[in-house]
């Protein structure tokens, strides 16, 4: 039982900004801890070709190799019809899909206007749908872009129902740059409650300036129920070097937790994970508050 | 101009968490410095005995050599009339005085009930208001206690009737072990509002779970229109050690100032402020996230 989604975000979305690849087998023990903590939703890969992102060139073998969980959805990555043949053979649930509501940063990240990009995935929808998945579309900058600066609201609203025509099932609306502020999030969010129902919204921040647990209170106080976020806050963010990326899943956990709002998740088996994941797979602390408190917390017990 | 007031804690709450006794000089130039980013108000340093907190045992030094600057409120703590002797010598406007919502917190740090404590420092209020200065109480764990975990607004209330009672002029709330969460603080500024001003109010977080600024917005929609904090989120919890503590001044300044909310701060100035601290001074990076994502950027432009 929980009152909100709490989405995974960091194999995919985390691993993917590690210099070093992680070995496939670190993967799928990271993916059943997971999930044996509570995470009912989460990235597991992306289908996208090895060269772009040599970190997850293993997806087929992931893929191949992944003991499915009961009860959790697993979502991956698809770029194109070549991509779709992989996800298709997959165990995983979730068809993820990526636009810009900037189109400097579309242009920027697939050479291509939103419109055109849109139409060329139009094929894959066709897919999905007939294969009877669910279609996740992440759609970046809606809070502001590296190159535009300020994005308005009336420009996520038209790329939201671009979306919406194109076959999204849900959409993941990222703050990019984690420029947003929680007004801006509300403003958003009320604008999407007037022409969407809330239940397809999810909303993705970066901590990049510390306000991503503003903006998550902030949309769920207007209504939206599920967010994304990663182990640790794993996921550099590119665009702020030495800055963190994702938010990180326990602080945002705790956020709920402590305020009553349940997320399905146990938050002192996701520490464990997320320590592991530091400690003996990285090599080096994470940027969430939240596991580095609870694990300080458990040391002066033992002391 | 500004619509809310920051003030400055790094001075002394954040030094005096510090292992190495920063030199006077040092402490110096970061009140000067902090007053030509636009800090207009400030802690400076604490008349306690130089046994209890050697990190300030130059408060006297620092009171004689301190170039006032115009528009600035300085403040210093005082625990005793021994301490007032010393702060009536001093160029500094506020006296700051402490206690605790929850019982134990307050035996725990001064080894006296809250009713003897404050009873105790009444005759330093007298000589307070007889000198025409003002009284600033700080009331720790509003939020939750270290050893007795949930504080009710009940008792906060009450405590804070007692310090309003004492002579309080301004008293700021601290969620000392940074437990607080968004709708708590509502409910405490709540119950605050419907008894005393809110122009009385100051909110005091501490990031150790990530939730100061999403705590800080949650004071700032209710109406409360001062906050602490500290320059790159300086001045470790001692009840979460690698966890982070006051929540980071940058970090204020631009959520508030990203929403259009002027804090009179020059961000920029202020970076370079934490920069200097962190990189030369401390020899550390600070928890702060705004400040290390404007230093990012910088280099990316530079390169």
């Amino acid at each position: 039982m929980s009152d909100v989604r709490i989405h995974e975000a960091g194999a995919r979305d985390g691993l993917q900004n590690e210099a070093d690849v992680v070995p496939t087998a670190i993967k799928l023990e990271l993916l059943g801890r997971l999930a044996d903590a509570g995470i009912q939703s989460m990235d597991a890969t992306s289908f996208v070709s090895p060269q772009w992102i040599p970190q997850l060139a293993d997806a087929d073998e992931l893929a191949a190799r992944l003991e499915r969980r009961a009860g959790v959805s697993y979502m991956a990555l698809v770029p194109n019809l070549a991509g779709y043949e992989r996800f298709a053979k997959s165990p995983f649930d979730v068809v993820a899909f990526f636009a810009s509501a900037s189109e400097s940063h579309n242009k920027s990240n697939v050479n291509r206007s939103i419109a055109e990009h849109l139409d060329r995935f139009r094929p894959v929808v066709e897919r999905v749908k007939a294969d009877g998945r669910l279609l996740r579309c992440y759609l970046s900058t809606v809070c502001g872009c590296p190159f535009e600066g300020d994005v308005p609201v009336a420009q996520v609203m038209r790329v939201t129902q671009q979306l919406l025509e194109l076959g999204a099932d849900e959409i993941s609306f990222g703050d990019t740059i984690g420029v947003g502020v929680p007004g801006q999030v509300r403003e958003l969010v009320r604008a999407l409650a007037g022409e969407i129902s809330l239940a397809c919204v999810a909303l993705h921040f970066h901590d990049t300036y510390g306000r991503a647990l503003a903006n998550v209170q902030a949309g769920y106080e207007e209504g939206v129920r599920a967010f994304d976020s990663s182990l640790g806050g794993l996921g550099g963010c590119p665009y702020a070097p030495g800055a963190s990326g994702n938010v990180a899943t326990e602080d945002v956990v705790d956020l709920f937790e402590r305020a009553g709002v349940r997320t399905g998740v146990n938050l002192d088996a996701l520490v464990d994970v997320t320590d592991w994941m530091a400690r003996d797979v990285l090599k080096r602390p994470l940027p969430g508050r939240v596991y580095r408190a609870v694990l300080g917390g458990r040391a002066r017990k033992a002391s």
